[in-house]
């Protein structure tokens, strides 16, 4: 997945960007409920973290649908954060009045929930529609998958009214063609419009604001995270 | 104003980018009530129009901070539109967890608010704050304005809890580069938002989405509009 | 249609109001999208301007269900103005816990949806449904167009828990007395309420507040509006 | 106070408008809390019912500002209730986008906040501001009373943005006009626009929706009510 | 159905709790609708202050899922009086991400929503399905009801995304546990979490605040609740 | 602060309830920032487990303002987990009309906003009011912390309308009786309600639903986190 994530930002990428993919050396192999968000979190903070001080990024996006650890990540590093749902939900904002998401299991579908809340955009999305079918699944059996997701996608355009498709999974990167010829309506995978944003705001010189909620954190004792997370 | 409107784009855009700045040729001289506001909105479909069949535009900037007539601008080309409202907004919400607006006349702050609402960051939005100042006074006494705005401004950050302020008309953008200096927070005008937005929604390939709300208006007779709008 | 509302209105006025039923000199022939919104609202203004000096009218009502120009409309007077679509809402809640809206086109829905929230209805309207027809094809084929309301209005009583129906086009005046008995629950078009609340207000004896946002515009400058609109 | 209200009413309505103001039979002196409003709704009832029956009243006005037992008012009668609150709040989005309430004790402040809620009316309420002194002090000196209310209400001009005022109590229907002189911008009691809408509602022929929820109660035993209220 | 109440209480009641189960001498029979509701109050309100003076109850339960005179019955004692609509909610929302409410008639319905708002459940809050029997159908053919609500439970499982089922009628407490067994997801009456919620918050020793809202209701004459209501 | 924590829970515990209170084995010394709560949450799901397979936990509370990893650790167990701030609130809804809550660093206010926001309790918080003081200022000079959170509760109460007042800390416990006793309103710090809250859950014997969203996570590879998590 993240060799998909990787081919799909660079086609997209400016040509002086350059994009590192990685996956954190901590964490679950997919995320699809609260326990695999949080467990994903430290390793993404840590990524981050280097990336910044080692790799001196200028920006970092969070390739996971529900964007696990994005306030935190901000935290740690002025440069900007993005994650991909934020990403996709801001750019079909632009371009469609209404939009739904098709994802993959039902237990997931309350964390897409809590991002769309949580970024104002209740009333812009439609559905947050499920295939039912792993992450995993989607890996071994990627047609049966994009089947599922047309199928729930025509389903939110015709019954839903959505106007705009988002695919809440990064690792729907390689279905997005596919799924906007048969949908006929725009459809959009996070990882295209984060790199994008990302130099926007790069271009941009914006900083995180450090004014108070998201400055550094306070220096403490963390126990039990050597080599995991390394403040 | 168009000038330094057009000088703040230039200044933020991609070496390749090129900026057409327009003041539409018909409409209010400054937009500060609901009046303004429609009255705007004609020469703004027109000039988008006009740029879409005539020059080949690749993406359209409305520059008033009200956003007057977005969704009709949408309706007429199906490259993106933005308004810099929006695109302050959303690059604020990027880089802090809350935002105040500092506008002109209190009387304004209604139509500010419905921008605020219609994209959903009511939640994000601290306070909108009016410095009690035209836009004609502003342009009289550049001075008084500033000092008024960055009176408001701190108010916003200390009073409000905004975290990140933004600038409610276009006609501020000489401003931002002080005020950010002395209020200590990111400070954002929209146009400059709107440059770099619009340049990666164009380098996405996106197109408005035609699936209903914002397809081409229907074809019928329009009184009144020869040599204002031409659909 | 300005006589079937305007039939309406008569029908409706008390013996001693006097009607004066006015199709703008510009604007487009039907409103159905956002262009067609935008297009309608400097007729509007005029008419009510005109209206205000050289008729002495004592109240104003915008008869389009989205009331396109509303607040503006509001600036240039202190007489009284009501859209038929808030006056619709309005009597509905007196009447109903719950309403549904039907109306023409599914591309027109949205504006009907921008009003309903303006109005803080959300909570109070269960649905809004479209007949897919047009204004024009509904004046062409009035029984086709009568079939379709009574459909979707059935649907909306018994899927959506609508107990009042209001008729979302003031083209439909002279469907709402057999829409009424057909679908038996209360059915209102918007010109009737208007025109009752209108007279309502006048003898009321109060004025729109022009305490500060509908004040009437600052004079500036307006060009191209000669002949349009006339401050 | 129901002389005060009966005046106010009459001083307002149509000259074909007969006005009957009546007090319950059963009930508190003046409603201040929840328990006087849950104690006052069985005699509404009864009156409802009672001018319903033996006096064939067109319409209904609940003359207390909490609206108490609008809802089961309805239910009770196919002629429009209205509540005062609900008439005030309702006229005054005509005129103002924005109002306050000003009010008695502290304590009720939560009521008027739960109808105002109830109305959809939270984002047109810029404040709920009290004055402290009970109904019965506002009786025993009411040009103290008076004083309390233009200082509130003067406040909610100036800090809350209120641009109309809402007089939150039946008994201070006698204040409305030297407030109105004093406060400079529009100040409604409830009295007055229900009177008004009552009659456009009667002149509109609308009944009240008996398609569900405000059909007439069920038919079964109720204990103790006997002489109180007679279903 | 008091007695039904009484087992479901003792049932799950500490050993050292002394439940005492009564019916308030006035009010309907059932409570379907907003009469039956107001008209139920007085007797509710007087249980609490019988049970408050003469019993020395430590904690008072409303038994009735639309929680009748909750308020009120706060403001005559200082002790906690939990609803058990309120009551069945709390506890859901520890236990589930989301709920559904199925309950008696469909004209109850918007009784149900009313509180479901109130409380500041309505994103927690799925559906609020209705069997369309009434209380006395449900006490004829319980097996006809129960058969009805496990119907409609599983569709709000099934079709709403349910992950809890609360039942909308205190008169349902004995088909609990048949439910549970059947809808394989927990299954909530509203009696057994407010005996242990109650008993909860008698053990914190907590008392309802009497700063200001629910203080005790001022010393006022009320008239015709002699006998019915002793305050 | 475990201790402080302990010696609450014990002092409310019910005799036969057996309490035991662990600092997770990882984490930092004390939860200011999103950071902070992400590296909190391993340790916690680890504790949860343990608790739930190896002491057989009827129950598990999770005793830090923020509640972090709710929803994580209700998928590992189909015990009760409470969070305290939850059980604050919940408990706070009981008894007044509204609360605010007093806490530590401005920085640390946007996570209780989104604790309150994700409970649904918004209309119920009047303010989340701050000191600035860090949790390990507090525990250098109680006293200090003290007299600075009687301050902003008094604040709470007489500037923001509040009825009850939450302490936003679980290292706030050994001031409960003081503040109480100083702001003449109720006092409630979260580790007591959340144990006499998860007895009652208890007794009620209910289970975390496991219909879907909060099911145990699915069996994947999870790197790093040997030790640390054993799922």
């Amino acid at each position: 997945m993240t060799d998909s994530i990787y081919n799909m930002a660079v086609r997209y990428a400016d040509a002086d960007t350059e994009i590192t993919a990685v996956s954190p050396l901590t964490g679950p192999d997919s995320i699809e409920c609260y326990v695999d968000e949080y467990l994903a979190v430290p390793g993404v903070i840590q990524e981050v973290i280097k990336g910044d001080k080692e790799e001196n990024a200028d920006a970092f996006i969070i390739a996971c649908f529900g964007d696990p650890g994005l306030a935190a990540a901000r935290e740690v590093t002025e440069k900007p954060v993005l994650g991909i749902c934020e990403s996709a939900i801001t750019t079909a904002k632009f371009i469609a009045p209404y939009f739904s998401v098709v994802s993959v299991l039902d237990r997931s579908r309350k964390v897409t929930e809590d991002v769309v809340k949580a970024y104002g955009a209740e009333s812009f999305c439609r559905s947050i529609r499920t295939t039912g079918l792993s992450v995993l699944e989607f890996g071994k059996n990627p047609e049966k998958g994009l089947k599922a997701l047309a199928e729930q996608g025509r389903r939110a355009v015709e019954e839903d009214g959505a106007e705009c498709i988002l695919l809440g999974c990064a690792g729907f990167v390689d279905f997005v063609d596919r799924l906007r010829e048969e949908l006929g309506v725009p459809v959009l995978d996070g990882v295209m419009p984060a790199v994008k944003l990302a130099e926007a705001l790069v271009k941009m010189n914006v900083k995180t604001s450090k004014a108070n909620t998201w400055k550094a954190p306070e220096v403490k004792e963390i126990k039990g995270f050597n080599g995991i997370v390394d403040l």
